[in-house]
């Protein structure tokens, strides 16, 4: 049996055919571009995450990091495999895939870059990762650092010679960054001493660079307290001089290593900063401005995430396909004499096939309708377009990293099962899947972080607007939809779908001046809601997309998306009817409960 | 942070107060015994399981059982202690607790056998699963064995000093059992020559026993096509010779060890009989009769899959809820100056851990409801009442296991979920847990083929007087639920629930004899229906035992199984009303399909 690692007809039908990306070359920033440029930067993507990525995925969950001595140790060969994977993808560019030419950068959009992106993550995760988070970092650094921290720090990170990470997490701040405790002492010859314990910090070392630059949360000796009082600081692991050159190091000490479910590819570390009282750092942005500093990495970080249980999903996903195609068992007659049918044959496996379809293939859309949109936001023509672009996006950066966590672990459950015993073994990928996106409903700000982040904060940001002009697109999909034969029950409802959707969200809005806690208690179930109707939102989208050409040269392929739109529709969709109805009770058992009673 | 394996006095609850297991001494099978001598038994269980079961768990998933020259190995000190602890459980009479006193047992009723082996396996599937396989072995040989059989075989099963294990997959026959191959040729001087390759075999092989009893589907040459072609045979490890002693090697060959995801603890192993042409085995039971046979232990292995699956739920949830209860982070209010709350604090989290409860406690109970019926089936005082108990049994069966082992995994993610970025370590239980209760929707029948059996044939059988049944008993349920206040309204919502299910079951039925495969595309989605519908009706009898004690001295507690009782009809119920919608379509998407679009 071999399956892909993705499924690359369906990301060019989501980029060319549905987003129409190749439209972005009317943009003066994208003048130079085509959809050949396009297509060529994701060949090479693929066939480097092919060649590259893929074999080692399994080699990296098998061989966990070990610490030796202070260091992050690999067996050597798989090392070196990866530090040439990682290498090759460099060296074609995709670190610097969306930055300008200016810093040697292809320029390409965040939606066609996060696309050749979402294809190495596809085939391993665990490698991408050191490129993402390099990617986050420098991008921070284009917004909030001083040329010269730019001119000493961009050129190396861009060219994958030094790696990114983001700092936040302390072993008593997780998801309250509020209890950060790490401090920053001005030095009389400038810079902080910084001194700290940090955990969880993802890529936090490694054997695959020259330097690593943390990018690390902290306090100034003048910070008022919780988050307002964070500041951001630039803490290489081996320092940097005013010309850029490395010098000694840094006295940020590996402490441990965390022992991982899964996505044990990439480390997870324990890091003391300034155990011998020798580690400084660089101030990022201005002082106590840390925390929204660090969300324009966080929030792309979320995305980041909601591609990576998108892309595990759709990975699990051709898995069971290609098995479920393959493996014989049963027979749809009681007759013994027929032969045995491949198990896609029936409709239990069915079921789990189109469910896994709806998740991936909808969950990457509309991640990547999210990277169009932060395009739209930075480089649209007009200051409406830019602005109505950066407000959806968000609005929806929360859903799309929960929704597409929780419901990827769904999809990767269901491709173990397609796959029976076998699937339980770890002869399979979709073992492996399971075990790695269960960390995305968890890093980043875990789901329940991020149903707070968009009921309490993001539907009231700006009036509300960005929620009405959600509204509004959903009703232009739903005048379209409804002129056409074979959408128009679609239409309408999606149409019932979002009217009760605004509904109980005006609702949730006015219990949230009268009594937020209550309100906020039901933020997870208004999420998973939300979420459903955004994807059933998508799905619509691609059906009108697909319909035309479902008598085409492909008709297999586009009748295939108008179908599992209609199974969304009718399987997944009508899940949020009593969603709905909870969330009007405003239930407040979950806020009146004495929990010494559970 | 400390937190038990299991709550023993929710078991205790529920085995004494709501299931009133204690009057079972009225009958004759068990009139020796009493509420104490059911909880003397409980308590021992309870020492061994957590001195000796319960400290070996997570060593046992760390050390993976090799394969060396064609045997198990383990180290040495986790295999002598590993067989110490199933030596004391043993000892003191847990292979034996159910059978008679004619075979030394103690006579236990199946529900406290059942609620040892719970406890047994809440600290430790991996260890018990060998316990449990043998008593199913032990419970075939008593039913089907000849006496002859039964002197050789038993003494041994159940002194623990032989394992037993079901051998019935094969590399080609997973599903469908009508596809093994493995075959049975007479031999003149009698028995049979065993020939055959047999896979996923629970405890196949391991280093525990001086024997092991496997009890093999195979064909006999006359035999005809398909599952009514099958028979048993006992088919030793070591030969046994007519007096009971062992002999030389019987020609099974461990050929390989399934490495999983989880369920470390137990292997699953790849076996060959019969290579060298030396494998005997003796027929258990009459010809062709073997999965009927079969079924006995294989039902027993279900209610045992869907306890395993809900004490692991349980588990997860004793170490989310310590958690919960420990771990520090966020305020109820934005001011800084107040300390930060025990997240058990935070809606949030309280509806995971609610939803846990709900899953641990609710299944349990179900597991134990079942138990009990098996009790009645077998020692009632009277036929009717035996038959009664027999036929909601065994329309129960595949309710149990599926929808265990389906909203236990959900259980177990929400733990990890709820310890955060700790939960994904291995340094808390919470992540084995996750692992190894994945394996319970696939064994002993995916949770598919329990749905199909459920549809297709238990609701069926005896002309649909089961489900007449079930309806009675929900009544009787409500009936006294209305006369509650407190409970009036669950009670409504539970006749709503049931009506709904009552209506949808007689559509379904119908479209069963119209046309099958269409009907059959949702036994999934009907048994997930199903399941909820019945574990709102054991939460209702849970609140119904409970209320009448909120007041007294412990109040917490019995409030608790009221709280979640309304949280379930609040939260979850509800989710069945799209389902039933769908049920009632008779979507025929599924059937209609063509899967090139896949």
């Amino acid at each position: 049996m071999s399956a892909p690692f993705a499924d690359r007809r369906t990301l060019d039908f989501l980029l060319f055919d549905w987003l129409q990306v190749a439209s972005l070359s009317a943009l003066p920033r994208f003048a130079e571009h085509s959809r050949d440029t396009f297509t060529a930067a994701l060949d090479t993507a693929w066939q480097i995450a092919e060649r590259e990525y893929a074999p080692l995925n399994a080699r990296l969950d098998a061989d966990e990091p070990q610490l030796v001595d202070g260091r992050v140790v690999r067996p050597a060969a798989l090392s070196k495999a990866r530090r040439s994977a990682l290498a090759s993808a460099h060296e074609a560019g995709f670190i610097a895939a969306a930055f300008g030419s200016e810093w040697g950068g292809m320029q390409l959009p965040q939606v066609v870059a996060q696309a050749c992106g979402a294809v190495f993550k596809a085939a391993s995760v665990a490698i991408d990762t050191h490129s993402s988070l390099s990617i986050g970092v420098a991008n921070l650094l284009a917004a909030h650092g001083t040329p010269a921290q730019q001119a000493r720090f961009l050129p190396p990170l861009l060219a994958g010679r030094w790696f990114g990470t983001m700092v936040l997490t302390e072993p008593q701040a997780g998801s309250s960054l509020a209890e950060v405790r790490a401090s920053a002492t001005p030095r009389p010859e400038g810079g902080y001493l910084i001194r700290g314990q940090k955990i969880f910090i993802t890529a936090g070392d490694h054997e695959l660079a020259d330097n690593i630059v943390h990018l690390v949360l902290a306090r100034l000796p003048d910070a008022p307290a919780g988050t307002k009082g964070l500041s951001l600081f630039i803490v290489p692991k081996i320092r940097v001089d005013s010309g850029g050159a490395q010098g000694a190091a840094n006295d940020v000490t590996l402490a441990g290593l965390i022992h991982k479910m899964g996505s044990k590819g990439t480390t997870s570390a324990l890091l003391h900063f300034g155990e011998q009282g020798r580690c400084v750092g660089e101030l990022l942005g201005a002082p106590h401005q840390g925390l929204a500093c660090m969300f324009k990495m966080m929030n792309e970080a979320r995305i980041n995430v909601g591609i990576a249980a998108s892309v595990l999903a759709g990975a699990g996903y051709q898995q069971a396909l290609a098995y479920a195609r393959e493996r014989l068992q049963g027979r749809l007659s009681a007759d013994l004499a027929t032969p045995p049918v491949p198990i896609v044959r029936h409709a239990d496996v069915r079921q789990m096939l189109l469910v896994q379809k709806c998740i991936a293939e909808g969950g990457l859309a509309l991640c990547l309708q999210g990277a169009l949109w932060a395009d739209q936001h930075a480089s649209a023509a007009v200051a409406p377009e830019r602005r109505r672009a950066g407000l959806l996006l968000d609005l929806m950066t929360s859903v799309i990293k929960a929704w597409c966590s929780g419901q990827g672990r769904r999809a990767n459950a269901l491709a173990v099962q397609v796959l029976g015993g076998y699937g339980y073994t770890r002869d399979f990928p979709v073992e492996q899947h399971y075990r790695d996106n269960r960390l995305n409903s968890i890093h980043e700000g875990t789901d329940g972080i991020q149903a707070i982040d968009l009921l309490g904060r993001k539907l009231a940001a700006h009036e509300g607007e960005a929620f009405e002009l959600l509204l509004r697109e959903v009703e232009q999909t739903v005048d379209q939809a409804r002129r056409i034969a074979g959408l128009d029950t679609l239409a309408d409802e999606l149409a019932q779908a979002w009217a009760e959707l605004r509904t109980t969200t005006r609702l949730l809005q006015v219990a949230l001046t009268q009594d937020a806690p209550s309100a906020l208690a039901h933020a997870t179930t208004y999420l998973q809601v939300f979420g459903h109707s955004v994807v059933a939102w998508v799905w619509l989208r691609l059906a009108l997309r697909a319909l035309p050409c479902v008598d085409g040269a492909e008709a297999d392929f586009h009748r295939g998306k108008v179908l599992a739109a209609r199974f969304f529709f009718r399987h997944e969709l009508p899940a949020t009817g009593p969603q709905h109805r909870l969330l009007r009770s405003l239930d407040p058992l979950l806020v009146e409960l004495d929990d010494a009673q559970l």
